[in-house]
């Protein structure tokens, strides 16, 4: 214990005495003379204060880009993941959980440029660390150092990017992911489009039914650019430049490609005739006539990859939703097959039409990830996808206050309180008995609570029922049960008060109130 | 993407043409010139080959002290976890998040001489950070910022602690902590023998059922020493030998008071009759009348508290498990009232009467740890319990390892098979069915799997039920329902299935089966 915690328990303990004696109406001067140690103690804190010892010499605050979470955005979160979640074990997704940090080895080399942005522990020794960038590194090296082959699991965690957030877009520093992925060697497009119908299922049963679900394939892409003459090693940094066309308008996507990435605009106009292109099957069939592509081998690969998971997509009944689009690339390198990505369209939860915020999930497959942690290079085949869960609590949350919803933070289903003083213990019993009885109860941590208080205590975290007991009830062994909304009240004897609460109980559910 | 990636891409594409060309028996020469093309890109991967572009340079494990968590772990996990989150919600806890990081100040001059065990994270540019060492000073840090004065919370979060773990008595450098804590300024000991409650209602409904819940007061030791003549400037020094009295006994204790902290013998055998010294009321009584305790103020304060605190787990019903014992002290210097630990007694819930776990939960009153965070010292008196969860993980571990007991990592309901080939889309259109229905349900993601295997998935996931079908059954519009544990098929009609499932279903949670 540092010397200022030392002196502040001191400057409480005098300071109890102080009051003490002053209760105790004590002399004068045994009065004074405590008062004067205590002043003393006081200047003696003084003195100590030093940055060290200090508390208040810097400010308060959670670190940049992170934030603390309030019960009532607890209350969100959890609502949106047990509902994720529900979803993930409707198709038999297990879960793991890995370490916060990883070897930084473990990382390096994963991210490209966005390396820089990863959280490095301090050397205090031993190893070096970094704070996971996201779950899907290692997701795969668990994969490889356990020498798994398949699996299919979900991860909800926190990861951590040195990012400059945009806090106003809602992007953090420290934030969750909520993996999906089917790791295995399996048929072509059967998990794929199993990743597909679990965005469907969540999107929908997230109330956020307005959504596209767009799909592509990367050897669509990079065949596309093969026939339209791309260089080679101008693959990833032209792919890179075709997935900005959900936000820029395709006259400057070219320009990036002419000026800044050097393709001649030939080039960039034929890949600009298919960029813009998106539809259903019947785009596969028009593509899968197109002369040029049609040599490329890799687009063909592509084309009848599509063609597959669009079949499949009609079956497990996501056509609605889901649209070819070329225009999409995702910036991760490790996709190889199937990438795909949700977007919120037109008026979103949020009611607000205006309100756009773009990608709500995404993943694709990516076959060569786990062997790059194999010794031998064995590969394990996976595919998944990742749902922007942050994105979904903001639009949850900017929802709720627009329309004042109030969220319940707490399950209480009945409050007990006292109309009179010096029942504490009669409150306590009773908690006892309700809490036996099975039931969610609280009571006032203070022996003489006003009723009043308690009341809007009740009424403040929306608790549907309270007891009320005083001194005249507790002699006839009855209470008083309040409806807290209707603040209607009926006397129930002590007995029959278990089935009474239930029976109301289950009609504040069926009622839906509160 | 790194130079590696790009080769292996390369590499695992020249392959597949390869594989292509032979499979359509081109000429010789073609394959041979492919051969040739990809033994060039293998000998340029092997060049490139180096610590940073590579991967089997290091070995594959995770950070000392931590490990990941397999699905059947993380269930045990969730199971317990739920369990006791359903206990904190029956007392109208609400929760929070803080980050997994805090400004270093934050941390600083909290734990005494642990503080070499905090990890802190690398001077990246920017704020000083560290990880969460507990959550305790997270919640401080989260009160005081949002001048929050009372609440009721839980937090269940990982922590980290560069402690040299031994991880044979399950510690480690990362781990959950599971916390209860009540803020706010109310009525004496109302809050604390609630924290006893829940402790008592969490191991219950874990199964843990042999516990002692031991109780002391940190007023009524501070006040012992007093009594006894320790000089105040030993009291924390002395505290901790007494807190060791759990696994040591008294001489071993005394010697360390004596020889290392230069205790004269005469007072630490005054101290050695009191903190061998445990009971109930009765003994609170006799202390109160103890002529040397008595001259302590502080002595008997805390004796009052105890005698309340004791009354009202009377009226709570825990006092069949607590015990009020003088020789608990608790290592943390903050607490600043009563204090509690749960221990595992006798045969635990491993079976193993045999095996000690030690402490299962702890915690106490900590009245001056906000005011640390605040600029006018405000204080918020706190009460809280931290329940030792990865303890319990370990017992729970342990007892279904020694029963052989198996974990359902997954929760399918129905596993649907086919027993012939080319029928995937048949399993996918009665697969989408029977979500739509809301049941958990999976199937292949191989387009034609051998029977065994589909059967045999269903007995390791311990599925109940699998739907069979077959070319037959198709045309006659039934299917084949078999139960998995008792391989009893009965043939149901398609528009009967979701019904029958249903009834079937039903029976089996009644039966309790797996």
């Amino acid at each position: 214990m540092s010397n200022k915690q030392i002196l502040e328990q001191q400057i409480k303990a005098q300071g109890e005495i102080v009051r003490k004696y002053k209760a105790a109406k004590e002399s004068k001067e045994k009065i004074a003379e405590e008062v004067a140690k205590l002043l003393e103690l006081k200047a003696k804190l003084n003195e100590d204060e030093s940055p060290q010892a200090g508390s208040q010499k810097f400010t308060l605050k959670t670190p940049k880009g992170t934030r603390d979470f309030s019960p009532e955005q607890m209350a969100v979160r959890s609502s949106v993941l047990n509902k994720i979640i529900s979803v993930f074990k409707k198709h038999g997704a297990e879960t793991i959980d890995t370490p916060i940090f990883e070897l930084k080895e473990v990382l390096t080399g994963k991210y490209g440029e966005d390396s820089k942005l990863i959280y490095d522990l301090k050397d205090q020794g031993g190893e070096i660390l970094s704070l996971r960038y996201d779950l899907t590194v290692p997701f795969a090296r668990y994969l490889a150092m356990n020498k798994i082959t398949n699996i299919k699991r979900y991860h909800i965690a926190k990861v951590y990017r040195r990012d400059n957030p945009s806090i106003a877009r809602g992007r953090y520093r420290e934030f969750y992911q909520c993996d999906f992925d089917i790791a295995g060697a399996y048929d072509a497009m059967i998990p794929d489009a199993e990743c597909v119908k679990i965005v469907y299922e969540i999107l929908e049963i997230l109330g956020m039914d307005q959504f596209v679900i767009k799909l592509n394939h990367r050897l669509l892409l990079d065949g596309l650019f093969e026939a339209c003459g791309v260089p080679k090693d101008k693959f990833r940094s032209i792919c890179s430049a075709v997935d900005k066309l959900d936000k820029s308008p395709w006259e400057e996507v070219k320009r990036e490609m002419v000026e800044e990435k050097g393709l001649s605009e030939s080039v960039a106009d034929q890949i600009g005739e298919y960029v813009q292109l998106n539809g259903k099957e019947e785009l596969v069939e028009k593509l899968l006539k197109d002369e040029r592509l049609t040599k490329s081998k890799s687009a063909v690969e592509g084309l009848e990859a599509m063609k597959l998971i669009l079949h499949y997509c009609d079956i497990y009944g996501t056509s609605d939703k889901v649209s070819f689009d070329l225009s999409l690339a995702r910036g991760l390198d490790y996709y190889t097959g199937i990438i795909y990505e949700a977007v919120l369209v037109g008026g979103d939860a949020s009611g607000d039409p205006e309100s756009s915020v773009g990608s709500i999930a995404g993943g694709g497959r990516y076959d060569n990830l786990v062997g790059m942690f194999d010794s031998k290079h064995k590969q394990v085949p996976c595919v998944g996808v990742s749902i922007g869960v942050e994105r979904i609590f903001a639009v949850l949350e900017a929802k709720y206050a627009a329309t004042n919803t109030k969220i319940r933070t707490t399950d209480i289903q009945v409050y007990v309180a006292t109309a009179q003083k010096n029942l504490v213990e009669e409150r306590m019993k009773l908690c006892r008995q309700l809490w036996d009885e099975g039931f969610k109860v609280e009571h006032s941590y203070k022996k003489n609570p006003k009723l009043l208080a308690q009341l809007q205590h009740c009424e403040e975290y929306s608790i549907p029922l309270a007891v009320i007991l005083g001194e005249s009830e507790i002699q006839k062994g009855v209470v008083k049960l309040r409806e807290v909304t209707s603040r209607a009240e009926v006397e129930v004897s002590r007995t029959q008060l278990p089935d009474e609460i239930r029976k109301r109980l289950q009609n504040y559910c069926l009622n839906g109130s509160a």
